[in-house]
């Protein structure tokens, strides 16, 4: 498989160990997580080659998050290092039942949000790739950056390199003078595949569609892709919250007019369900290379994402015979000796 | 809003990690609580003035315990450190599934228990105070921490401050000669408001009533209320437990003839059910302060509660928007960035 | 209650916290066991003289070892330390929901692996005791092994000694260059009692029953004990796993011709699943020694199990009075002050 | 003793445990301190009143700090909670033998940078206070803040309050346009006494003397009392540091023409060496409030900061017995039961 | 080697980690120890039969100490596990440099305190030994437990046993009516060799002798010994504490006329000083028995001692061949593969 | 400048905390290293391009192991995983003061040990590398190590290549049926440059000289370099081991008849010894590149192998301008802001 590149900003997460709240904790847990980097991470631990373009202040910081990501395999060498700013972090509690895990940006003036497009010279940085991955976070986070993800894309396409997009609508993260709506439809325009929901495709794009269920799922892409006929495909997990510790998730597909979806899968206890849906992306993106069946592909991606919801840390340290251990059935965890 | 003030002994909680039992385990977790102090820290937090008066050893662990308290807003200048007496401690294992969590109290002979009612002035303690609260636990400590207990309600009384009492019944620490039977009446004698089951008002004042049962509930604060008239409602919270992982509870309020229930909320992993009622009764006193109608002040009470399950230590750290938050209905705890 | 003998192999157990992956730990919690001498601790630590035989390299991790299963009070004074060989070891990833547990074993070449039959004087060793068990995991480990185990038996019924056995068929564990359907069946020939699933009876004696039902457990028993004339007694839990992190077990006994069952018990979340057969026949013979009826020997032995499942580590910490708890009926796990 | 009052902003401090480097740690631990607030906060558990003027961002991390200063006894109602800002960080990396500590800082943009001086109402602030504490740290770090502390002091000088200052000049810090020379004379002619070494009274205020001797102290100290005539008292701790792990201190006092100074204490090994200027100037104003002569509060002073450098964290967690047994001669750390 | 006995309490201990201090801890590090059955677990995990005869509390916390001397291989099966006491405690703040480490003793009315002299039977507990030791803390601790140290002495003497005690004069302990003065000397009488300081035989038996000096050691044991003519030894370390990190030690012995000293020992840094003199005392019974000269076994004594101070915990956790390693002059800790 | 490639085996090594010992310890610290692979990492991390050749088992451990190396930026693309065998494993006892650190090796058997000389193409493997670096170690494991290691070196002078190896003779590691001193010279033959010293060179070569004295050392190098014509420089540490907790280290260098040498570095206390070597070599390596001068590259590898006793770890995680700070004399460890 050829390689698979994202682009984004990758933040410090720090969260108190088990259930414990911000103002009783006396250590915080760390790890590094983007909702692009997981995706190359996702991949390159499942022995896909992938490479992440970010930008980290050039300081222990900047180097320990990059280090996080080249520890599972992802080829950092293409990321920038930078003078005079700092690196974004977030503050995670994890809740518990019907407590709601709770999230504390402090990403605000990231080396990131600093970067200057033209130090990215994407025709270099996409030639061996085959396939290239951003979020919608990425262009929230600054004019520099939309510019960079406007520039990339443009870039893929030269190139016939397959884009795909989690569209991923964060409001507040909006705030550097444009809106989403006005931002996001030229990005999204130059994609193969997106991961969207029927409320992401109402809020970015105007489109109106029931949410929740499969007919208003159908809908959704169809008009989407009517509008942006370079995309082919749409995806998306639907799910059933039941409590900050048990999670329901089905995978939906919309392929040329054609919907799949699988079965719910039950998580509980929720472990950690920080970089869900960058896991369900990322087993889509593996087990399209893989499977010959969009069933199984499918598949693949919603199981790879409730396995997830395991895992501590944002990245979905699963390795794909053991989701397939799963796709042939075995879900009710017994052990593996 | 007027202060709060509290009065009751303060103990060290030690509790190997996890479910870790006490003869398996190479480190304690320490925390510090107590039924009547937990209710001075979860208001203070939240914002209201509370104070908390209790008697400590003048050594490292009494003033950690002070500091404890202090650390979440609670006002401790009125406590007293002497010399000569130990902290009360409890060792607490955590169960899991159909192993219940079991406390081995370790208290006796502590400072608290060894206090002298006269050192305490109580209308000078309470001159700046809006309620008093008690539990039920204080006045079996010993006959001194008794007599201060009836002088603080007396005291409390002439001032014109609302008192309140959770009764809460613990067979086993009666142990200095006197009975609860005998004590209790007349300390709760001069409550306005007190939570009690139907269990305890049996054990106690030999009310007798259907357990777990509305009518029971309502049968019991009417007699009550006949009997002690100065209790003007009676609230109380109602468990279904499933395991100790598992807990049911709704709130249940008698006020003046009228009969006030939540529903049942489920509190599934529990993370920490020590000081689940204490939870209660501050989130009452918080609800009763700041809402117009009872249903919402016994909702925020019934969640706040609920919400405690999920909160490592004694004191509930919620903050008033999060209980408002579930009590818009957002009940599945679902993450908030 | 006279002395009970285990003979068998201890590892050491390597885990990460929590639902940590063995490439993201930075730290592995320790702690030994095996399938053998978990049932001489629990039985110890509820106060039944036990004691173990084991072999063990004679360094830091072998001394470590014997100490961990001295310290519930084993009798290890029979346990031979050896030079040259190694400590055999198992990593254990702790899944979480549908993510299973999963081990990595290190244990070639053990000590143990590479014990001498003739050091062991089994009419010496067995001059206390009333009753010696045996896990199949035992002779699956070298020719040696194997040996030791038939001497073992053999001297047990020269001296009229109970002799139980779990089954335990691990397919993977035979290695050595016999077959378990070769080397089982004489040994089995010497046992009292026998943990025996209808699964592991097809695989190792070609007993063919209804997995799963009364009818097959009882049809195997019959069978079973038909072949092998010295087992009166067959029994076996029964699971329902539901994820790796909710289980449901049963207990099952067919005690000459008589067939017992006890209801279901629920176990959500399962602490650690780990030695849970361990505990259930240590249960038993507890519950054997202890309980006039079958029925309360078979109820304190599935239950037992059940507990286990909510406590770290192999060995099974519960008293013999927190089992009697549940038996009461108190299974909603309620704090014990 | 009357009540100290210091300013400045408070950080929250996170460190990789013993000596682990960024890039390395899984853990941070977390802790909060600032070069005023520590000295409000060793003042207070020594039972001096003592209260904390300070702005922090209305979240999460600025309660976390705001408690973590209340637990130790700081009255923190004065302070100010505000929206849209950020609370400051660093970074520490503990250093050992040849291998220098590191910080990272990360405190752009804070709320405390941000803040408003009309918010602050010094007279009313000041109106219980005996002693006015700050930092060179406050005036750094941005215009708003210089103001303000230029208005605390215009209103110390008013109410006659003894005015103290710790001029510590950290070159990196002052970067919103305006430089130290320019800002510290008008805000240092306003103290009453300050903490100055050689080097910080040429950096700041040009004054020339030899380093590291009496005379040059001296005559340091003759040159700013004449230049600022309302200060009276310079002191300072000299270091002969060995190593990041090994520290000598003494102490110097210029009073009104008088030179003091203490003979060298050996700290090996440092614990933690931040805060060690914070509990000199703390351990000066407890010492100067309770000792008749002027060699035994340099002594306190002194023997309390080497203290600090063997305790964790920012704060100097010693009670003055303590620091009294070592004042009498026993400074051999032996055991005390 | 004949059996060793040892008597005494055994508590359980509660330490910070690393040098934190009790009030800002959220962890306490446990062991468990005395200053007799300290000596019985450093002898028994050298191979030596050790047993101890203790009264514990019958509940987990009883269990958990009794548990933890049974690991290193005490036989504890001649202790007493009593209801309605409770287990002795204490806190542990380490110090570091010149901060004195420090212990706040919580053992008042312990079950051990609390035992019944007439439930042990001495001259059935020492039927096996060769060996009894005691120190001087025992006698201290309650009447009961002085009578019960006398007729251990008395069978002790009967049975031909040699009887050691380190006469450890601790002030503060002796609060049940009697003087240690009173006490002491009766039960010295006893003994064959004595662990004593010069200070100790000043505070207990009015004998004088220069201290720190080896004259006055020589003039302290010929005075001991004339007065209490069954002493036939006497031994000691000195100290010369340099800090709470660094510690040098010597051993001495007085041997019916003849002096023996070592050289000193120097231990930087001091990992954990509890336990020190413990571990000499049975390092010296250890060496007594294994080596010919009386040189050697003090030799053997004072660096068992000396590494005990780089041992967690009260337990001295060294192996022979460790200690002898160091009697060879390996004294400069190179690694060891 | 040209990537650096190494060969050799990388183990799991497994540490108690602090100075905990193992037959206490329940958590072990977790990383990797070997004493080739670690020269990768540290140059690597130092922004040298460096790959390591090793052979790890097809498993969660082998994966861990890889990552831990590719983290710190090592290229492992041209490592194998090979199924059937296991990863080498070591557990280390971190000693203090006078206790030495201990090791407990469980090696045998591994992966590496078991690798196919065959697969490894060393010209391709070798061909982007201007740099070779093995330790004495990796023939010491197995015949199959030996000849793989002699293959790279054929290859290496083949490309022409700078070959470095660290002789570091370990006794017992040659197990396998060969003697080092006939292994050995072949290899050492074809190096360019050696880590040796006098006792080395005597164990492996029979060369004598003088220990630990300059004259000795430029002796050894003499008959070193004229016995192998390819050795133009020899470099070695010399080692003043005052404790398991202090160090004094210099760096020799005899290159060409030349001499040089640094003065003695302390290091008090020593964090983590492992890896002190491989840091040296490291440290040279990226000297010799970097620098004019031969003093500069000497005083940099030995300044880089002081400051890795600073360090956790196995890897040597210092930045190039870390060692230089130092190389400007500023030796005292002072705090950097």
């Amino acid at each position: 498989m050829k390689q698979v590149v994202t682009f984004g900003e990758v933040m410090m997460r720090l969260s108190p160990p088990l259930n414990y709240r911000l103002p009783q904790t006396a250590t915080l847990e760390v790890t590094y997580g983007g909702g692009d980097a997981n995706v190359a991470a996702a991949l390159a631990q499942m022995g896909v080659p992938a490479a992440h373009v970010g930008v980290f202040p050039a300081n222990e910081l900047g180097y320990a998050a990059a280090n996080h990501l080249r520890r599972y395999g992802v080829d950092m060498s293409r990321c920038l290092f930078t003078e005079g700013h700092r690196l974004g972090l977030y503050f995670l509690e994890v809740g518990a039942s019907l407590r709601p895990s709770r999230i504390v940006y402090d990403r605000a003036d990231s080396a990131f949000a600093n970067l200057d497009p033209a130090a990215f010279n994407w025709d270099e940085l996409l030639k061996d790739a085959g396939w290239l991955h951003w979020t919608g976070i990425t262009p929230a986070i600054s004019a520099a950056a939309a510019q960079a993800t406007a520039d990339a894309i443009a870039a893929a396409r030269r190139l016939g390199i397959t884009v795909s997009a989690d569209v991923n609508y964060r409001r507040n993260l909006w705030q550097y003078g444009q809106k989403a709506q006005d931002v996001m439809p030229d990005l999204v325009a130059g994609c193969d595949i997106v991961v969207c929901t029927e409320g992401d495709a109402d809020d970015l794009f105007g489109i109106k569609a029931e949410e929740n269920s499969d007919n208003g799922f159908i809908s959704m892409s169809q008009q989407l892709t009517q509008r942006f006929p370079q995309i082919k495909r749409v995806i998306a997990t639907r799910r059933q919250t039941q409590s900050a510790s048990h999670e329901r998730i089905c995978g939906l597909l919309w392929d040329q007019g054609e919907f799949f979806e699988t079965p719910f899968y039950d998580i509980s206890p929720v472990v950690d369900r920080i970089g869900g849906g960058d896991s369900f992306i990322s087993g889509f993106i593996y087990g399209d290379a893989h499977y010959e069946s969009r069933e199984q592909a499918l598949s693949f991606a919603t199981i790879a994402s409730a396995l997830k919801h395991t895992i501590h840390g944002d990245i979905n340290l699963v390795a794909p015979a053991e989701v397939e251990h799963l796709m042939q059935g075995n879900l009710t965890g017994r052990l593996l000796r």
